[in-house]
């Protein structure tokens, strides 16, 4: 089986990578427009060749690594793959993909999305286990062919994920919380401090809180407007009920209610018996 | 010398385990009030032994690792040390502190801030290498013997760290930003998804990002609490310039200004050319 990959940076490379351990493939494919990073993926022996969209189009399964806007896109231009093709994005919205998926192409598609990701990005930030052991996420596979939504679960569970399965709408809600909401707040931190603390006193005082709580402010902008623009009605609903938690914990400490503030901290440290 | 250790926690416990290694300390001694904790650090081998408060007197060096408010009490009850005693309190918190020293001994007194630490708490948590590689802040030490002073930064280099010196004001206003802020926001964060999130999703969903935000949401309640109390005024100022920026991006998701929600996390992103 040729699986082809479309977007060679760290989401895409790294498939590439753990693509290459799996018997069922035998070949891994390139493309991507950046030219730079065909060379750099080939470099790095990401894919086994760069190959163009025609070719791409010819692969067994074929992987959309690439933000939501050119999923989009790249789907109308697959509109005439072969009927046994298996497509799958791993856009990280989905409710608007699965929206505009050509219906002459909706069963070759398998909506997905890896719940894996670091703050890097760029074909030089794939790494070769970057899915094991973390969920990857299918969306509405009711309207996807039995040997697509076969293939795509062999497949991710060929490298190591867990497969659940949700309504995309629902996907993208818990998503705001969960992953969207987090980088809005490192991303308002990082220029909360930076407004106010100079360079010297950051890297002195910084210890590994801050640092953590900092880190996905390195996230890629291009990226992540992409995906808050998509997300923008959930991510705005999550980021009011932040703001409400965050006031709560103003008016107790303004109150210099001090009991009150513990026992909101034991209620969110009640999140530890999940995580 | 003798070191003798008040408060065998994360902080008092690794202490030990590090002057262990320092070859000027002969004996590590400890106290804490909590006789579990002491059992425990004597299982642990945090000290050598598990002393009484006028043995703890009777230390060449005393180290307060225990909440600022037990810190400024301790210190009444040390009024009587030796002239040549050093005093070195570990607290979160500065300005209070070097308030209230009881003036007959603020020359033992040197107060320091260890830029270390991990969401864990108890003896259990305690670790060898938890300040090594890490700053020291030490404040107002103008005030501060000579002969502590040298020995301060003595004990602190031996263990790997970095000595630096601040006022103490100044160091409770930047912790507020870069210590203070971001745990308050951790909590937050936990708080709003355990009220929107059930916990199966969570856990389907919740990647490294959400892992780091909300790492520091399992710290201990009963501390922050207190360190929230003890820097109440620069936590409200470093809560507001926060909720500002988010206000910021929130109003640019809002007007759907995709362009200003890059350049707002490009500013941010800023922060890594620093850390």
């Amino acid at each position: 089986m040729v699986a082809g990959i479309v977007g060679l940076g760290l989401m895409g490379g790294s498939m590439g990578l753990a693509l290459k351990g799996v018997a069922e493939v035998g070949k891994v494919v390139g493309y991507d427009h950046n030219t730079q990073h065909c060379k750099t993926a080939l470099e790095h022996n990401l894919v086994d060749a760069i190959v163009g969209w025609e070719e791409i189009k010819r692969s067994d399964v074929i992987f959309l690594a690439i933000p939501v806007e050119g999923i989009i896109k790249a789907m109308r231009q697959l509109e005439d793959v072969d009927e046994k093709c298996t497509i799958i994005d791993l856009g990280s919205t989905k409710a608007k993909i699965v929206e505009s998926i050509p219906p002459s192409i909706r069963k070759n598609v398998v909506p997905a999305h890896p719940m894996a990701g670091t703050e890097k990005y760029g074909p030089t930030a794939a790494i070769a286990n970057l899915y094991r052991d973390r969920v990857v996420v299918l969306c509405n596979i009711e309207g996807s062919g039995e040997r697509q939504r076969i293939l795509a679960q062999t497949l991710f569970e060929a490298i190591g994920m867990r497969v659940v399965t949700m309504d995309a709408k629902e996907h993208d809600r818990h998503a705001a919380y969960i992953s969207h909401l987090p980088h809005a707040i490192s991303y308002a931190l990082a220029n909360a401090v930076l407004a106010q603390e100079d360079a010297e006193n950051i890297l002195i005082l910084a210890a590994g809180g801050f640092k953590d709580m900092s880190r996905l402010a390195k996230s890629s902008p291009v990226m992540w407007e992409e995906i808050f623009k998509q997300n923008r009605d959930n991510l705005i609903e999550a980021m009011d009920h932040f703001e409400e938690e965050l006031k709560v914990c103003r008016r107790l400490i303004n109150d210099s209610d001090w009991d009150g503030v513990k026992r909101w901290m034991e209620e969110a440290k009640k999140l530890h018996e999940i995580l």
